[in-house]
């Protein structure tokens, strides 16, 4: 098959992103990996979270589009690439977060060809805003993947930190309004076995 | 909400599949990261692999379900939990790949609810057995990501096993049944320039 010269321009855009987001692999988390044995990282971090997706979407509160809040997910962390992890818990990182993060969108999303870098810098948009029931949904995995986690863990990561419970509840204020049912299991199962044996500070 | 006692068995069947799977962050492949830095592990592949269906669908050679894709995608590698990771180039831990994987994925499998079980099974054997469209295109992606990652790493890999263009191209054999315009594109930017600077064996 002949290839025309626009096929391969747009192909360089489309390898120059994905390798690009290569770098998501180095991007480190403060989250410990189930075992305690190191920190997991952001692709590590979303495909956990698109793995959850895919097994718990019955428990959305409203009904989704799986494809559309899987293809958020395994986006939703790329800005980090540029702008570092911001601890869930560093109130003075948070404060400049939402400005690194969207000049971050501006490069990485630009690297696409036209088309692509629109819809998918949108769709960004959309989980950052937390607009869409998709948005939603996806929040709340993006919280309670890390509290599985730090529940597996023994509460290592919340130790280090010195986290207390109304700091976990704070972050997930709002992780009820995408999926209700799983914020009571993840309450009752990882959450307060960790208040009870003092891993989580009441 | 009053959950019954069939839910939180559920959810506790769910989320025991859902960490286990975390110990794919764990199984280390051949492949670097583009930068060179480090090998990269299975959860990580199949992030990027999942990431690159998301941006590349269009040159599938078939029509396909992309979230079926992704699907089969994001749990593709999960088998090599118990039955590690076999070197697409050593011909020995081949031969008994098949039986240790199978077995694998009855156990993975086995944890999750029966119906969730069977489906999310019968996607792994799909992609094994390459009979659909979407297991063909996914199974491209399966060689491609690395084939990038190869190239962008300057062959490291290819050169510490000393692999030959032989059995790339006959690893690759089928890959063009899956996407045949992006096997162009992988074999002249990422396997030729690798032969011709000696990274790869001609």
């Amino acid at each position: 098959m002949q290839k025309t010269d626009e096929t391969q321009s747009r192909l360089d855009k489309q390898f120059a992103f994905l390798r690009e987001l290569d770098k998501e692999k180095q991007i480190i988390r403060q989250t410990y990996l189930a075992d305690g044995s190191r920190l997991e990282n952001d692709a590590e971090h979303a495909w956990h979270m698109a793995v959850m997706a895919l097994f718990l979407s019955e428990y959305s509160n409203e009904k989704i589009d799986l494809l559309r809040t899987i293809s958020m997910i395994l986006l939703h962390d790329v800005v980090e690439i540029d702008a570092g992890d911001t601890y869930a818990y560093d109130e003075v990182a948070k404060k400049s977060q939402t400005d690194r993060e969207r000049q971050a969108a501006d490069r990485l999303f630009g690297l696409l060809p036209d088309d692509q870098g629109k819809h998918f810098k949108a769709l960004w948009e959309e989980f950052e805003e937390r607009k869409t029931p998709e948005a939603r949904f996806a929040k709340a995995l993006d919280n309670f993947q890390p509290l599985m986690l730090n529940a597996a863990s023994d509460g290592k990561s919340w130790e280090e930190h010195g986290v207390r419970l109304e700091q976990v509840l704070a972050r997930n204020g709002r992780s009820k309004e995408g999926a209700k049912e799983l914020w009571s299991y993840v309450y009752e199962h990882f959450i307060m076995p960790s208040v009870e044996n003092g891993k989580l500070k009441g």
